[in-house]
């Protein structure tokens, strides 16, 4: 794939409208909270984790616009996961995606409240028979949905995140937090597709390995940017963990280390693709554009 | 029902012990939160919402365990919304139950992330098969708690909460804030209960009434409390909303309006169970149960 920034952008382009048409109006007494989850929702972001359900359900043959629906909800977690941890008792962020953090942009109080809403609505999105015509692959969607963004899945990774001082500076303790923290979501938008597309076992194994890396290459390159990055392209603060003296995949094995390192996972995630031939050239690429992203 | 308080009390505390089961163990890196979702779970509360899930299902003659894990659903997105309710960005409160809140024992990061893990954990619970063996069972039962608890359910009543000196202060503001608020949850629990057991569309239209006047009582007799209490009673401050300025029923209705109103509303709730003749005894004891309590 000769241009896949311009590939994903457009993808990114046509769910942003996707996504507008699937999120409420806003109307009611209630509708501030309603208005505060569009305007978190909406403008902007690389829509990596909905590229990921959409693409590989994509490869595997299957192009039913149910999937759109499925990478929206998935899309509704992660947007509510930024806004909760934008707040200013965690990570404290006044911008995200060149604009004011909702707490900013409302107040604390609303930011919980969308964030919860998004959450929720979430799962409303998925249980739809829109999603997939089988009841039993919408509620296994579900089901995998809140074990990925769950205690044991994001919002652990948040709190191991949290706590960070009071366990071991290892590379384990990295990489699990990471798993946890971004990688359950980028895993569950590629098994989200493969599962809707009904991918056989072998297939399964092959996107999980793939999955998996991708996630731990996005977190390394994002600790590879805190440190070299620059803050006006990345449109938020860089070298925030730096200043706050948090052990990084950086901080362990160096730049060169973590470098290296990035790009032996994404070696061993080509190979999960081969089996798959010149449909996966949209995987392939993002194995490259996460490896090289610069914001 | 004579001793309806012993009733209830006694469910609860079956309740409790199943809720302990089916929520997650203490474990991981991640621990912190898992410790701060239980603490904010058990030990206490009416656990009234499981009540109503469990003893509807019961009065159509439907006592499969599953229905227990339902009702724990259902606590669980009742006991989140608490924890996200007292941050000190909502309504600042430092005692729950007699025990200090999530963010006092531990901290607001905590706090924040633990109402989320247990939001999303509630639909893990419902997605399971043992809920119910009818797939479109669960989906239907985890669509409706979205919609319950979502911008148009919970969270809105919340919003409009927080931002009620905006809206115009009349009966009619009132409701709508209470219907979605406390009421939805309850109306809720009460219809969960009904398609569990697979009841038909009469028995749910009876018992949809019967689930929205409790809901309303239940508010009024909050207003109520909240002039008249006594707040050793209540284990939280009285004459809050009061204090604040806050439209209530009692301030729209005034208190014998406000009494009186609640008594009307428990006579028809009363009415829409005669069909169910002696088994709706603990639901009728309920109508009491709540138009009658001082916590």
């Amino acid at each position: 794939m000769s241009d896949f920034p311009t590939y994903i952008g457009a993808l990114a382009a046509d769910f942003e409208s996707h996504f507008e048409g699937v999120l409420p109006n806003v109307t009611g007494l209630e509708s501030r909270v309603i208005d505060a989850m569009r305007y978190a929702a909406l403008g902007g972001g690389k829509r990596l984790r909905p590229f990921f359900v959409i693409e590989t359900a994509k490869m595997l043959g299957y192009e039913d616009k149910g999937v759109w629906d499925a990478a929206a909800a998935l899309e509704a977690i992660h947007v509510y996961s930024l806004v909760h941890d934008d707040l200013p008792c965690m990570d404290d962020d006044d911008m995200r995606r060149g604009k004011p953090t909702v707490h900013r942009a409302y107040d604390e109080a609303t930011a919980v409240l969308a964030g919860d809403a998004l959450l929720t609505y979430a799962f409303q999105i998925m249980a739809s028979p829109k999603v997939h015509p089988d009841a039993n692959v919408r509620l296994e969607l579900i089901a995998d949905l809140a074990l990925a963004s769950g205690h044991h899945g994001m919002i652990g990774g948040q709190m191991i995140d949290l706590t960070m001082d009071s366990h071991p500076q290892t590379q384990e303790t990295i990489t699990r937090l990471q798993d946890l923290k971004t990688g359950a979501l980028i895993h569950y938008g590629v098994m989200a597709g493969a599962k809707l597309a009904g991918a056989n076992e072998a297939q399964k194994t092959a996107l999980s390995t793939y999955a998996s890396h991708i996630g731990l290459i996005f977190q390394i390159t994002d600790d590879l940017l805190d440190v070299e990055g620059d803050a006006q392209i990345m449109g938020k603060a860089a070298g925030k963990d730096e200043s706050k003296g948090k052990a990084t995949f950086v901080s362990i094995l160096g730049i060169e280390g973590a470098r290296k390192k990035a790009h032996e996972l994404a070696d061993e995630a080509r190979t999960q693709l081969a089996p798959f031939g010149d449909k996966a050239a949209p995987l392939l690429g993002a194995i490259d554009f996460v490896l090289s992203r610069d914001k």
